[in-house]
């Protein structure tokens, strides 16, 4: 139905079914009534990793609480691929984007590293996934990604499995970007190092790893936020769901 | 000379040649001693489209004026590609964001674009070009983008020839972006439309081009920022100057 495409999406943490009454927090239901501007018998969407998406209509609001009764199921569940980013923490407003753009890019977790370089160690988890919540929202995706909180990069390393590790590497030679992305699938991770770089010791570790493919990104140095966004839109061109033609019309 | 690559990087407006004496504006100045904390006698490189990069040194330096003179030359000048970003203007830190990846990823001109839908058509062509200078400086390009002033998108359209036109297209049926890239090289154009999308005699003017290809970015809806750097991004890595295994060992 192409009305519901147009409906505004909410991600609600319970369980949703048909029927189903869903009160809202506080924060929610300002944003339903300040911010998108709703009142009692408009329609919105509201969507989870389990129960996918459910066209609801709000039954009671107030500056303080909202109702809303869940309808029809229009979508999934169906959750996006199985993409790691292992990144550096960044200044606030690059792990911000880190977060926004990943989320759009369809990240599934975010597993905040700390490198031997990295400057800006602290990473607000709980900040993040609202971040990454706001970014689900409008990204039309049904789950919303993982924030892990922040490791040591080696321990990371130390009891990593089998799942191979693309790697966004600024120095030395590597393959290109797309050939690499060429020959992996999900699962997969895919890595970025902090604005320094890594130190030779990690660069050590990496290189004893079997299943690491570092790939370089051209001649131009990129900026960590920049390197994480490049990185995942040609492995999503090239290997992921990006690689047929979506139509949105039947939605 | 390895050591010259980690020197410092600032665009200087001026021909760069062997000797020239070189003197520094007001607010290079202040970069130069409270920003990057160089002194007389120091080294930085000195770059521009025309006279690529060069090694030069500080001969003096105040809080208000520096001087320098340019010795070795290192590198180029080599432009980058012809891809020209055709974007609507949005919010004043997304479009900053725009410029700053737009640089690391390549662009050569920028053409911001005013359609029906634009809800921030203004934008500061001067600043912008000085966030366009200072990630050229970081990304290691040798020329520094154009910005031109923002133009009604179907005027853009009226006078443009025969470059073709990547457009990133969100709604109907269209290509993967990566078979698209995979057939255009530069000079090019990547078109990204405004938040709201084009409307229906804008999509009319487009499809009554025969350089326009249509691409697809998948299944999530992408923020127009986050879609400016996903399409360079794959563009460059599937056509542009990604394309072979870069080694910076050399520099």
């Amino acid at each position: 139905m192409r009305e519901n495409y147009t409906l505004q999406r909410l991600y609600i943490d319970d369980p949703l079914s048909a029927r189903a009454r869903i009160e809202l927090s506080r924060e929610a239901a300002h944003y339903l009534t300040k911010v998108i501007r709703k009142s009692e018998g408009d329609f919105v969407r509201l969507f989870n990793g389990e129960s996918g998406e459910w066209r609801a209509v709000i039954e009671t609001v107030s500056k303080k609480s909202a109702a809303l009764v869940v309808q029809e199921h229009l979508r999934g569940p169906a959750p996006t691929s199985d993409v790691t980013l292992l990144f550096a923490p960044v200044r606030k407003h690059r792990t911000a984007f880190i977060i926004e753009k990943g989320t759009e890019l369809g990240v599934r977790n975010f597993q905040p590293v700390l490198t031997a370089r990295t400057q800006f160690p602290r990473l607000n988890v709980e900040k993040a996934r609202l971040q990454a919540i706001e970014a689900a929202e409008q990204t039309e995706r049904l789950d919303v990604p993982e924030i892990n909180p922040a490791r040591p990069f080696l321990d990371v390393l130390g009891d990593w499995g089998d799942t191979p590790i693309l790697f966004a590497d600024e120095a030395g030679e590597a393959e290109p970007a797309r050939d690499a992305c060429a020959k992996l699938f999900a699962p997969l991770a895919i890595l970025i190092g902090p604005e320094g770089g890594f130190t030779e010791a990690e660069r050590e570790e990496l290189r004893a790893m079997k299943n690491v493919y570092p790939v370089t990104l051209g001649p131009r140095i990129l900026r960590a936020d920049t390197a994480a966004v490049a990185l995942l839109s040609v492995w999503q061109s090239v290997s992921g769901d990006w690689g047929w033609a979506w139509s949105r019309k039947g939605v």
